[in-house]
Parts: structure tokens; sequence; C-alpha cells
């Protein structure tokens, strides 16, 4: 078997660049000392996020193509929530030296199958490929406005309605499943639940960043840490209350899991909403987060140094 | 001691986001789901490198101050290396959840100082905190080619001559005194030999890659892997040979060592050299690295793949 410390970086790098997505956007692809990216109305946006081996993800239950795909998606996801459109990426990979080529392969095959689905035209402009003995991948995103301002957390105002675009708790669920059934039958259980596939390889609805934003949205993020913790820093960044119409949003779960890296954004009262986005809630004066007019103080989210068990798998 | 997990992810980053340095082009800098940077050319450069506890450095050697000024410098470089002036940096930080924060607000001061230094106005617009058991610190840099094409490693012309400015062969010296003395004294061997300052805290000449590239540079690079190494690049990359001047280069160390970050340029002849740029030979035609005539072989340069000991310190 092909290892990455057997046959070098060079002649890994050579079997990983042809799979890999190409960018419209590329004016200079991978090669030279750095690339150059297009940024047609003057400014870029970027975001940057890793995923770790143990806190991030378990290799029993994520296939490289699965860690590839949830790369690109969760920094697609961050991009959109700007308004922006993803136009390209650079993928930093830490790998074990002893890690089969094949694992390099499968990650760069899932950000090529991430850009196609999620961000047609989106792809990888420049990397870096390392050894270590944590297994990291470090991306970060491009989006171009497209001559709009960026539409940031800081924007709701009282009488906006709430709502959002893909996911609630599916991700979070997937955990809880593949916890509850331990590591031996992932790919069984994936069959079984779609939740397991939120989890492992989520597909955030990227196109609606741009739909919401050409639609007026006052504000924006992408539900990283849960819904109630995400809604608290839009409700704080923007000075005013979120109230949640419980029936809207069903479970506990869908307040609390995290990862699906939704899309929530506020609208003006009367905006016909576009893409998938679905009403859910209100925003009205006051501070925080509430279901139904009662205040909702669950933390809920994932803080990797507080709830990290040490497992990688 | 306040740790990264005794004080959470929160409170860590509110420590470190007043320590890191402004970007004059930052439109919108850190806290939403993505910064938003200025391109008034309407394209950015772009390059992304990590740095990993273990094959790239040992906590008995670096300071954390000199993490983050090394992960600094070497970025730029990249940056520089096109010709371009560097506009801003985003940073992942991936640490032990034991870790002090005053390593966070170590590297943070590290990227501070390099940027004021070697390239002010450049700052950090955004950034990632993460767990992991392996210290790791990815960057990803941006430029701004002010209107200039960017300055490849295939323009070489046989004629042109071939310079260099910056340290050729510190770095390595540096780590070759290091691992001679061992890892009690770095303190005081860095007060007795500059060159360990240079393996722990390159400041490569950053605002040559500008100037280089207004005076007509016909190819250019960053010495990461070592001259002889980095100059095959280029002649492979232009289809031609680069023949250095012995007496120019000095030592073995100098075309063998890698990590300075020193810029390598080709000039057509008659140019009159920028900056600190100096003459170290010629691009003729034929391929490969010549020394004073004579083909030069040996490979030089840094695989973690193959070089790394397995050793972190």
């Amino acid at each position: 078997m092909d290892t990455v410390g057997s046959i070098g970086e060079s002649a890994t790098l050579a079997r990983i660049f042809p799979r890999l997505p190409h960018a419209d956007a590329a004016l200079l692809g991978p090669g030279d000392d750095s690339a150059v990216v297009a940024a047609p109305d003057g400014r870029f946006v970027v975001t940057t996020d890793m995923m770790i081996h143990g806190p991030d993800f378990r290799l029993a239950w994520s296939s490289p193509h699965d860690l590839g795909f949830k790369a690109a998606a969760s920094n697609l996801a961050d991009v959109a929530a700007m308004g922006a459109r993803p136009t390209a990426l650079v993928v930093a990979l830490a790998v074990p030296a002893d890690s089969p080529v094949s694992l390099l392969e499968g990650i760069a095959d899932g950000f090529r199958d991430a850009c196609a689905e999620l961000a047609p035209g989106c792809g990888v402009v420049g990397g870096d490929l390392s050894v270590s003995e944590t297994l990291t991948i470090a991306v970060t995103a491009f989006g171009d406005l497209e001559g709009r301002a960026p539409v940031l957390r800081s924007g709701a105002r009282p009488g906006d309605v709430v709502a959002v675009s893909g996911a609630l708790g599916q991700a979070a669920a997937g955990l809880r499943i593949l916890f509850e059934h331990g590591v031996r039958d992932a790919a069984a259980l994936r069959q079984a639940h779609p939740e397991v596939a939120a989890q492992l390889a989520p597909r955030p609805p990227i196109a609606d960043g741009v739909l919401a934003a050409l639609a007026g949205a006052t504000a924006m993020l992408d539900l990283s840490d849960g819904l109630a913790l995400d809604a608290r820093r839009v409700a704080a960044a923007s000075g005013i209350a979120i109230d949640f119409d419980a029936a809207s949003i069903g479970s506990r779960e869908a307040l609390d899991g995290g990862e699906d890296h939704s899309l929530l954004a506020t609208f003006p009262p009367g905006t016909e909403l576009p893409g998938g986005f679905r009403r859910i809630g209100v925003a009205t004066t006051g501070e925080g987060v509430l279901v139904d007019g009662v205040p909702y103080e669950s933390r809920g989210g994932w803080d990797p140094y507080e709830g990290w068990d040490g497992n990688a798998g």
C-alpha cells in the first residue's frame, strides 16, 4: 500500500492535484508560491476553519470523502452566510506519515463533490501538505459579494421575520444515533438514518445565501453551534430578541444541536422568503432567545475545550 | 494558570483579539462568519502553509513569539515572491486543551511584530481556534498585485541575472547549531549565534518582492527548501539552467539549507538590482543547477515525510 511517507510529498501531490475541483475564479492555480484569484468587485470574503481528528471527527465513522465534503461544506456555509457566492478554497492538510495515499485521494474527492453539488464553479486554488501525528484539515474559503453589501449579524430589527434554510437538529441527531449504536455499523446506520449522513457530510443550502441577500436579508449567519446559541449571537449583535415559534421548530434537538450549517436569516416584514427559507419566528425588542414568548436559556452548541471526551476512533 | 480548557474558547479569543495586528485592507474584521478584505485591483494573491509541532518546530527551542513570527514571515514571503504587497492574514490555531493562554498570547504577539516589521499595514482579519493533541498553526496570507502581473517561476530567460535578497543558509546553520548543542540553552545560543535567531524567527526581505516586480523581475520564488532545490524549480519551470558563482554563494550550507525564506529572482541583463538583491549567478540554456559551470546534483531541502526524526521537544 502506498503511504504518504513511502512515496513522498511530491508524488502524493501529483496524485491529488488532478482530483481537485477547478475554480472558475482562478487566474493562477496551484504550483507557484501563491495563487491569484479574481475579485471582480474589488473586495473578497474570507473565512477559515479547521477540522481536527478527535474533537471534530472519528475515522471509524467518517470516510475520507466525508471529511473533504464536510470541510468544504462548513466553510462554504460561512461564505454563503455573508450573502456571497463562494469562488475558491485553499486547503492545508496534515496527515500521519503512515497514512495511505488513498486517504488523501478520498479527501480530495470529497472537496470536488462538495463544490460541484453545493457551489458549482468554486474550486481549490492552492494548498499545503504536511506531516502530523493528528490528521488536520484547514480550509480557507473565499467569496464574491458581486457588488452587494455583506449581510452581517448585526442588522436585524424588531418586527423582522426570522427564517431558516436547511436542516435543524439533523446533524446532532445523527451524532446521537452514532453514539447510541457505537462504531461498528456506521455504513448500515447511514442507510437507515438520514440524520447520520447529515452529521458526516452535511449539505447546507449554499446558494440560498445569495438569494437571501438579494431578497434584502437584514442579518444572517450559518448554524454551526446550534439554533439557540447562534440566534443569541444575532440577537446580541443586533440589539434585539428572537422569538421562535415552537411549532415551527419541532424538537429540542432542533434548538440545541449544532453542525447543521443551515442559514439563519432575518427579513423585513412582508418579504417573500427566497429559496428554501421558511419562517420560524420573529425579531422583537428585548434581548436573547425566546420560544413562544418564554426566554430560552439552554446553552446548547459544542465547545471542544469543554465537550470533547478525548476519544478519536 | 489560565489554560485554554479552563477559561474556554470565547474567553481565550477575547484575550487574543486585542493583540492581533490590524489590517489596513480589512473592510470587515473578525467577529462575523467571514471577513471582507479590499482587493482594489480586482484580484488577490493567496497562499497557505501550516506549522506543525514536531516536524516544523520544537517548544524547547521556539518561544510562542517565535512561532507566530515565523508562521507570519514564511507566509508573507510566499506573497512577496509573487511581486505582491501583503495585505492580510487569517490564522487557524489548534492547541492542546491544557495549553496556557499565554501560549496563544505569545503567538498573537509574534504575528503582530512580524507584520509591523516585515509588512506594515498587513494584519490578521480572521481566524479559528480549535483543540488538538498537536499544536498546529495554519496561516493563509493575501496580497495585492497593485495592477502588476504576478512574477511567476516560469519567466526566466537565458542571459538573465540571477539574484537573491536575504540570508542564504543562515536558518539551516541555526538548526545545526541547535542540534549540536542540544535543547538546554536555546536562549544563550541565540545570543551567541545570530543563525539561531534566523532559524527560529526568520526575517525575510518582504518589501523586496514588490521592488523586484517593479524592476522587471522575470521570475521569483521564496527559498523555503534551499537555494539549490528551489533554483531547480525556477530552472524547470522556465526551461533554462541556473549557473551560480561559487564565490557569491559561499558555503555548501548556503546551497542546501532551507527555511531562509529569502527571495530568489531573475532580472533581464543590465537591470540595476533593487533593494537588497545581489547577483549570485546567471541563467543559461540547458537545465538544472550548476555551480561555476559544473552540474550540482545534491538534493538538499527538507521533506518532513522523509526527514523528521519523530521528536518534538
